[in-house]
C-alpha cells in the first residue's frame, strides 16, 4: 500500500544528538515515510521543524500523534493537513498578461481598442495564432470515469487532478490548460461538446475517460477535428512506457525491436502501449484482458491476444495496466524477465518479489508518471500547430525522455524545464517532417 | 466616428516653450485625441515621450506622421501599434495558485496527495465549493454573431473581446473568467455544449450572441442549469442603463418610476433593458423596431410596441440601442426629453445635437460601459451560491453602480475595485435574500 496521506506536522525539538533519531525510528515503526523536512524556527535550545509525514491511513497517523505526546523532548506544536490548504479555492487561476491600470489601458486591451485586433483576425483567420492565446491552450476534458486510481468518481470529483494537470502544464511548459468537465458517459455527449468548444483551443487532451468509451471519443474527434486530440492515459502512458523501455534494454542489452513484449490489461493503457510499440517497429506483443472485446481490439491492432498464463511465458518484457493488485505470482515470473508492473497505487507485482522470483529488471508505476511526457508532447504539437500528434511525434518524445534519464534510472527529473523543451522541440520537428501540419510556419514567426 | 485605432508614438522633442503646444495643435487638426503621455528619457535639451494618438483612419496618422518629419524641434523616433503588441500571444493566461518547486510539493498537489481531496469531493460534492476553483470561474460563451459593434465576425475573430472580458473579471473581482468558442449558429448546439461543460463553472455568461438565438439560449439554459446564465449584452447593459437612469432622474428631477420610457431597437439590448425596467416598476414602456417579431417579444413582456415616432412623442426617456446612427433626427426630439443614443461606435443621434433641440439629457454610449456591471454581478451571484440571477439582484447591482457615480457622471470609475466589491456583496445580500440560492452558506465558510 502507497502512503497516500500528507500530513504536515510542526515539532519543537530538544536539540541534544538522539531526539531526531528516536522520533525517526517511531515513526518507521508505524509504517510511515517522511516527506519535506523544513526548520522554522532555532530557539536557544530548541528546533522547530516542519515535517511531512507520508501515512496510508488516517488512523495511522493518529497513533503517531499520541506516540509523539508520550515522548519526551519532542512537542507536537500543530497539524497541518497540507493537502487540503494548498487545494482550498483551486490550483489555478485566470491571470492577465498585460497590465491595466488606466483607463487608457483599458482603451488598448479591451474596447475601443480590441477592434481593429478583431477585424484583423476576421480578414486573416491565421493571425489567431498571433493575437489570441489559443494556440497555446489546452483543453482538459474528463468525464470522471477513470481518475487516477479511484475508478469512475464523477467529473466533478476529479476536477483536483485536473487543476493539478493545467498547473503541471503551465509550470513545466507554459501551456494554459483549461479544465473542462462533463457530468455524462455517452461518448456522444463529450464528442458533440469538445467538437463545439474546439476553436477555443490549440489542442485537446482526453483526461481519465475509461474504456472502451475512450477509444471511440479519440477517434472520432481525432478524425473530426484539425487539432491534435489525444487521450492521454493511452498516449503521455504509452510514451513514457516506451521511454523506459529504452533505458532498460540499454541496463539489460536487450535489442527492443526484436524482443516479445506482453502486455497484460489492455484498457487505454495497455492499448495505447500496444499501438505505439507496434508503430515502434516491435513485431512480437502478446496482450490479454479479462474482457473479450478488449481482445478483439488489442488483435485488430496486430497485437497477439493470448491468456495470462501465454503472455508470462512468451515475453521477454511484461508490462501490467490491469489494476488488479497481486495478479502476477512469482511463480509465473520466467528467468531474466523484465517485468514493469504499472498499476497504481497498487502493483501487479511487487519489484522485489519479481526480482526474487528471477527477474533481471522489475518496476512499478510509481517511477512511471506520464507528467514527463505530456507537458512537452502537447508544446511540441502546438508550436508545429500540428492537426494531430502521430507515432513519429511520439516516439520523438521518449526518444529525448530517455536521453535525459539519468543512467539507472527509468524516467527523468519531472521538473527538469529542460527536458520539456527539449521534448517539445523533438515533437514540433518530427510534426514538421511528418508533414501533420496544417501551415508551414513563417521563418520570422 | 469615434476614433478606435491607437498608436504609440515616440516623440524626441527640444524643450523648449511651444514646441509640444504647436505639435498637439497639428495633431489636432487632423482630428486625433491624445491617450497616455509618458516621459520616457529627459536629455540635455530634449525630451523623449512616449504618446498615444487615437485616430480614426490608418490614413490619418500616416499623414500625422508626414507632417511630424516635416516639423522642426521634434523627432519621429518610433511608432509602435501598441494595441498589436498587447494581444501579442493573448492577453490571459493560466497560472498556479500554489508555489511547486520540488518532488514533494508535487506529491502534495498531485499524485499521491490530490486523491484524498478527490475522495473528499466524491463522498460530499458540496466540498467543489472548498476544494476546487470551480464556484469562482466563468464560461464567457461566444458564437461570434454580435460582437462589439463589428457585428457576425466568428467567434474565434471575437477571441480578443472574450479575453478582454476575462482579463477584467480577474482584475475587477478576482473571477476567473474561460473564454469558449463555439463557431455555430444553431441555438440547439449552443445549449447543448453549454450544458454538457457547465459542471466547470459557477456560472454561464453569454456573450455577443445576436438576437433573436440570445432569447432562446439564455432561457432554456437558465432553465436547465442550476447555475446563473447571463447574457451580458441584455443584462449587464440593462443593469448600467437602470444606474444611469437613477443618476438622470436626479439630475433632471423626474420620478423614474412614473417616467413613461420609450426603447428605440428591441434586440439583446432593448429586450434586456425593457425587462429590468418593468422589474423595476416601471409602467409605461414604449417599444419600436423594424422587425414586427421583436415587437411581439416586446408587447409579450408587457411593453407597449408602436413606431420611431410614437416612442419619440410619448416617451419622457428615450433608450436606443439599434445601432443605426443618426436615426433619430433633431426634429424628432421633445422638449425636455432625455435621450441615451447606446449605439457604438456612433450613436442614434448625437448628444450635443440632441441638446441643442431641446433635449434635457442626451448621452451616447461611450459612457455607458457594461464592465462596470459585470464583474460585480457575476461575484456576488457566485459568492452566494445563487442558482441564477434574477431581478433583485440586478436592481441591486444598478443601486450600488449609482451609488459610486460621482454627481455629474452616468457611471462610476470602472477601475474602482471598491465600486466591484460593492456590487457584489449587494447582489450576494439580494440572491440570500430573495432565495435563489442552492445552498445556505455556512457561517464559518
Amino acid at each position: 500500500m502507497r502512503n497516500k496521506i500528507i500530513k504536515r506536522t510542526r515539532l519543537k525539538f530538544n536539540d541534544m544528538p538522539g531526539f531526531l533519531g528516536r522520533f525517526a525510528t517511531m515513526v518507521g515503526e508505524y509504517g510511515a515515510l517522511f516527506g519535506e523536512i523544513s526548520t522554522v524556527h532555532v530557539g536557544k535550545r530548541t528546533k522547530t521543524r516542519d515535517i511531512d509525514l507520508y501515512v496510508s491511513e488516517e488512523k495511522t497517523f493518529d497513533h503517531i500523534c499520541d506516540e509523539i505526546r508520550k515522548m519526551e523532548g519532542v512537542d507536537l506544536i500543530e497539524v497541518k493537513d497540507v493537502v487540503n490548504e494548498v487545494h482550498l479555492g483551486g490550483k489555478i487561476e485566470i491571470r492577465p498578461r498585460v497590465k491595466v491600470e488606466t483607463i487608457d489601458d483599458l482603451s488598448i486591451v479591451y474596447t475601443p481598442g480590441v477592434a481593429s485586433v478583431c477585424k484583423k483576425i476576421e480578414a486573416d483567420p491565421d493571425l489567431k495564432y498571433q493575437f489570441t492565446g489559443i494556440q497555446n491552450s489546452v483543453a482538459i476534458v474528463t468525464n470522471g470515469t477513470a481518475i487516477l486510481g479511484l475508478g469512475d468518481i464523477g467529473a466533478v470529483a476529479g476536477m483536483p487532478v485536473m487543476e493539478g494537470k493545467s498547473l503541471l502544464f503551465k509550470i513545466l511548459s507554459g501551456v494554459n490548460g483549461y479544465p473542462i468537465l462533463i457530468e455524462n458517459k455517452d461518448p456522444e455527449v463529450i464528442i458533440q461538446a469538445v467538437r463545439a468548444i474546439a476553436p477555443t483551443f490549440g489542442a485537446i487532451k482526453l483526461e481519465d475517460i475509461k474504456a472502451p468509451e475512450c477509444f471511440e471519443i479519440e477517434d472520432r474527434l481525432d478524425a473530426e477535428l484539425d487539432i491534435p486530440v489525444v487521450h492521454d492515459d493511452q498516449h503521455g502512458t504509452a510514451v513514457v512506457v516506451l521511454s523506459a523501455l529504452m533505458k532498460i534494454a540499454q541496463y539489460t542489452y536487450l535489442n527492443l525491436k526484436r524482443a516479445t513484449i506482453g502486455i497484460v490489461g489492455l484498457g487505454a493503457a495497455g492499448i495505447g502501449i500496444s499501438k505505439l510499440l507496434k508503430a515502434y517497429g516491435i513485431e512480437q506483443v502478446y496482450g490479454t484482458d479479462i474482457n473479450p472485446e478488449a481482445k478483439e481490439r488489442f488483435a485488430a491492432l496486430g497485437g497477439i491476444p493470448t491468456d495470462l498464463d501465454g503472455v508470462m511465458k512468451e515475453s521477454r518484457i511484461v508490462i501490467a495496466t490491469t489494476g488488479v493488485p497481486g495478479l502476477i505470482k512469482p511463480e509465473m515470473v520466467q528467468p531474466k524477465q523484465v517485468i514493469l508492473a504499472l498499476s497504481n497505487p497498487n502493483p501487479e507485482i511487487d519489484p522485489e518479489d519479481a526480482l526474487t522470483a528471477g527477474a533481471a529488471y522489475a518496476a512499478d508505476g510509481s517511477s512511471v508518471n506520464n507528467a514527463v511526457a505530456f507537458p512537452g508532447l502537447f508544446k511540441g504539437a502546438l508550436m508545429a500547430r500540428a492537426t494531430r500528434v502521430n507515432n513519429a511525434m511520439k516516439i520523438a518524445a521518449a526518444t529525448t525522455i530517455a536521453s535525459f534519464t539519468m543512467d539507472g534510472d527509468l524516467v527523468p527529473n519531472i521538473l527538469d524545464t529542460k527536458l520539456h523543451e527539449a521534448v517539445a522541440e523533438a515533437v514540433e520537428e518530427a510534426a514538421l517532417k511528418t508533414g501533420v501540419v496544417k501551415y508551414i510556419k513563417p521563418i520570422m514567426d
